[in-house]
């Protein structure tokens, strides 16, 4: 029997009815045998500055202890101008410092993009997939999940209307708990 | 006699002692006849969420207002993990909505990354190009500013210590104003 | 009344019936009054290789001085795995050499992807505007052209047979007009 | 005791006195035990083009063959205009066709970019990440690989002349072989 896997799942959007919250949801639902996922709150972190790294705030704090405590970790974000939303990006910032301290680094890791258009949000995806080369998470390569046309996708108790959309998220999340029993730390 | 150019300065590290914003003044001295070079603030801005949009925070319309008066745009970064500091890419994102009313759009602009290490900031500087493709900025293309090494850059008073950056950095704030007389609006 | 305009298109796929040739022809049915788009071939092209520098194939020669005439540039290209096509980037790397006789560097440029499937090719987009910055090649902002389900997209005349898309392409090419009359050299 | 572990080299320069190829052959003398890395020629290929998928030419197929027996890759590229070399790029689609057999699909791989200049071929590097995402190839993320000044980084044998290079490289190699053992098929 494989171990238990705590995968910490950060989500791109602040809005109350966020399409990517409400993803990040219906992936757990799907998440295989033994893979529990738990968002991590990213809304209140204080902007991240150098200066305070000698007395972090408490936000800073609160979110870098929950982190730590993963096995490994999940975005679920739209694109904001082409890029990861300033919003992620500050988190991203905050649990990679101070430096040589990083909570993110060998948590493997998997990216999907949700997006009302076409596109899928591409570029964050991507950008974001360059940033985690450095955090030292191994982002999932196959399958990539481009997530277009959300607007119509979610029925009204939030599970996925679309069949093929729903086949395709749940081998996405099989193919992830592969991935995170292959990389895991420890 | 060519038109005065108001440039707003986004500077992507809020360290007090920011080598970011030291090179922001020391290019403010190296601008050309008519160009004026002023920062504007973005380590107060409230992490965008759309919710907001409809009565926004203070701090988003100051930045909208100053942003929107200026007539180029000059972006002095760090790298943090390989891409642009949440801290600016909020900024971004904030003076980019609401929804068709992006205070960036038609503006030229320029990147100038900064980094103590060799590789200069690279990947800052193009995922904001791919951002600012969105925005509608034109980016100045070449010359290209990676200023690595940049630790010992500075004299006491804050001024290029290092005669061959100090030459380049000149010629890339003069290529700047031609940049911004080909392609500013109206 | 403005300069006559003398484009060079670059297209990433060598397929006879390449959808992206159709889609270049096109948008020379579509461009304003002056230009004029000449596809410059680069499906014979040797591998760049510097050690050829010194006496160079004919291919390399022929296509540099086709592009050397040119006042404009247009890639219009697929996406190959997430990135420009290597025939395209072979043609990038020829033209681009010897080190200080770049055939491309100060024409202004623009991008037009296209795919059969939604994304648009979006990596080999943005990887090219990378090139095209280092080229020193000021490729217009907006509008960004991302054009999916090329599939039935052109008639039997290979004109574009869906009326929107016709319509945005010719506003691209009227963009492309002013860009080049604001960038061009000399 | 584990597996031999062969590894498909690709280097992303043509030239005979290519300090790719001398970096290729360094690293395969630090490579770990039962891990043997061997170059697989890339300089012949046709470009490719779907037409020719039928009846492919005898570089192509000679090409796929060698890939298609590795257990893994290793690339060693130079960065050509801020992006990957067209002729690796060449390479890369041609072992990716026709569809749905590409000879590098769950290979696990690794990204080494060489340059003479300070930034290390950081725009190669990354752009050939994005491609691998979309090949199915997991690319080790840890310890990137950005070798600058390389012009004299060997000595007359080939050997690397830098001693902190030489140990930064035997860990980068060291792994690699453990990336491959994690993530390597069947």
């Amino acid at each position: 029997m494989s171990q238990p896997v705590n995968v910490a799942v950060l989500v791109g959007s602040l809005r109350k009815d966020s399409l990517n919250r409400k993803m990040a949801h219906a992936l757990a639902a799907l998440a295989p045998a033994g893979m529990t996922l738990s968002i991590v709150e990213i809304g209140e972190l204080t902007l991240y500055n150098q200066d305070l790294d000698g007395a972090p705030p408490a936000s800073w704090t609160a979110f870098r202890e929950q982190v730590a405590k993963a096995d490994a970790l999940l975005f679920v974000t739209p694109e904001y101008n082409r890029s990861v939303p300033g919003v992620l990006k500050n988190a991203l910032d905050v649990g990679s410092r101070p430096y040589g301290k990083s909570v993110f680094s060998g948590k493997p890791g998997a990216v999907v993009s949700v997006s009302p258009g076409a596109i899928g949000g591409f570029g964050a995806n991507h950008h974001l997939r360059q940033v985690l080369t450095f955090l030292n998470v191994p982002a999932m390569a196959q399958p990539e999940a481009y997530i277009g046309g959300v607007g119509d996708l979610f029925d009204d108790k939030g599970a996925i209307a679309k069949e093929a959309t729903k086949t395709f998220l749940t081998s996405f999340m099989t193919a992830f708990g592969a991935w995170v029993a292959a990389n895991r730390k420890g």
